[in-house]
């Protein structure tokens, strides 16, 4: 038996899984992210615990298919990082460096791709080849997964989603600069400003009222107590995901759309106000594409990593 | 030497093109489509040109490195063609009856996407690996490559960009039932739509009003020689198609977007309105995503079928 490391690098910790040539996670921890020094020892740290795990189980270079890394920014075709926002790295080789430290092969993505690559293989989209992760968390950010791999794109920056525009008339600014990107209605961030633009304007009784700490998680929570308040913010913010969705998936015609990110934790009823309103207005071909919860949570990142080295070679025609 | 052969089916021509394996064309041809008999001839008729051609090139099998077909309909990933709106078939095993036929390797694509590849290895698009073709013509269709490979999507749909809702508030209902697809916006005939509108909202002086036949290409010459009012036209297709574009390029991430079809003959002129439009609100990581025309014609689809033949094999990690 052959394995892999997983290693999804993130701005304060490193999570590390140890894989069977099957793609079972049989062990997995975390060290620290050391961002001082440009992040210069954050490469160092990483093969030092791995040299540590393989000598503990009397594993040789021989024995390692592969060690897949993910990380927080665009990465090209061969895999170069170009950017990272939180680690202090600029343009940065990962697999030359890492190879320097450790002759394995490597492989590098975002991490973003990594985590929808990991729901494909391990999590919610178990059975598919074509999907598309949809990460609702602070942000909106999204990986596209085609026959079975992550689409890059020319500057390493394919699924993000977040910033597709979906209100013209919107006169708030996005993260991003630009106004009425689907980030600024469909994250956890987003459902909170619609939530509170939503109770200032109207006066009806709602649970919502009493809330000191109004947010994603009571807003669902309250729909499903049967708030009507909660109700019409869940209803906004699902037209504009499900309408969102449909213009997503006309692109590159995936067989399941999988939602992830703190928001995703509301479960099924997410799913049920989502695919309503994609339905209304998805294009005759993409009806019926099938919906689900991301299952891996924070794990996401390493099993995507696992399938990056594990994963069958492409069969795009 | 060896060499392959490109066909594109259409509706009422077999484009036939005769191509090295260097993808040079050397020869092309065309036969008729015969649809009688739920379009049972086609294939025959294809294959019996083939074998006439190789005849009289004194080809034998070895020397043929495979037939690419394109069909106008969706094909899925095992070159099943799934329905055709205008050959008479449905569901039908083209690869299967066609070496049954003349056994030589054959792969099979919808001729949207072989025209992407066509306009990727001969055309427009010569140079980059990551493009979206987007054909306005009667209608809007589209074709995405993704490192050197043509998108299929899980119903074989992928690229159907003409249907993306762009305006919600549009009453007209689209070809395919919904309403405010791009495709009544950037097609041929929505362009005339648009222009139709225009002249019969406001009084001014066009030289529109003098046509009997108002159509895309007035539009356009009218905006060449000065017109206002043609200019205000095409300032208003260029930001549905070019906002549109922005919504698109945010999935897949391309390095270049390649116009093609009828309204294409516009020139130059066509790709300045629309990247002015693209740009102005395009995501940071897209901006600067090449624009150019498509260069082959009617000739995409063969030059992308015979790439499907001799393209390398996909590298997407």
């Amino acid at each position: 038996m052959r394995y892999c490391y997983g290693i999804d690098i993130g701005g304060t910790t490193i999570k590390m899984g140890w894989f069977n040539e099957g793609g079972e996670l049989l062990e997995k921890w975390e060290v620290e992210s050391r961002i001082e020094n440009n992040g210069s020892l954050i490469l160092p740290d990483i093969t030092e615990s791995i040299k540590d795990h393989m000598k503990q189980n009397t594993l040789a270079v021989k024995d390692i298919v592969g060690i897949g890394v993910g990380v927080p920014g665009p990465v090209n075709n061969e895999g170069v990082v170009l950017t990272t926002a939180n680690l202090g790295w600029g343009r940065k080789d990962v697999v030359k460096e890492f190879q320097e430290l450790l002759p394995v092969p490597v492989k590098v993505g975002n991490d973003a791709n990594m985590a929808a690559l990991g729901e494909m293989s391990a999590g919610g989209g178990v059975g598919h080849k074509n999907i598309i992760l949809i990460t609702l968390g602070t942000g909106v950010g999204g990986g596209i997964i085609i026959d079975g791999h992550a689409v890059v794109g020319h500057h390493g920056s394919a699924g993000e989603i977040g910033h597709m525009t979906v209100n013209k008339a919107e006169t708030k600014v996005c993260g991003c600069g630009r106004k009425g990107c689907l980030e600024q209605y469909a994250s956890a961030t987003g459902i909170k400003r619609l939530a509170k633009r939503r109770l200032e304007q109207d006066t009806k009784d709602s649970l919502l009222r009493q809330e000191t700490d109004l947010n994603a998680k009571v807003v669902f929570d309250s729909l499903k107590k049967g708030d009507s308040v909660a109700k019409e913010i869940v209803e906004e913010f699902a037209t504009y995901l499900g309408e969102a969705i449909a213009n997503i998936v006309i692109v590159t015609d995936p067989s399941m759309v999988v939602l992830g990110g703190g928001v995703s934790k509301a479960g099924d009823i997410l799913i049920e106000y989502v695919k309503k309103h994609f339905e209304e207005v998805a294009f005759y071909a993409n009806k019926g594409t099938h919906f689900g919860l991301a299952t891996l949570g924070n794990d996401a990142g390493i099993y995507g990593c696992a399938e990056l080295i594990l994963g069958k070679e492409p069969t795009i025609k």
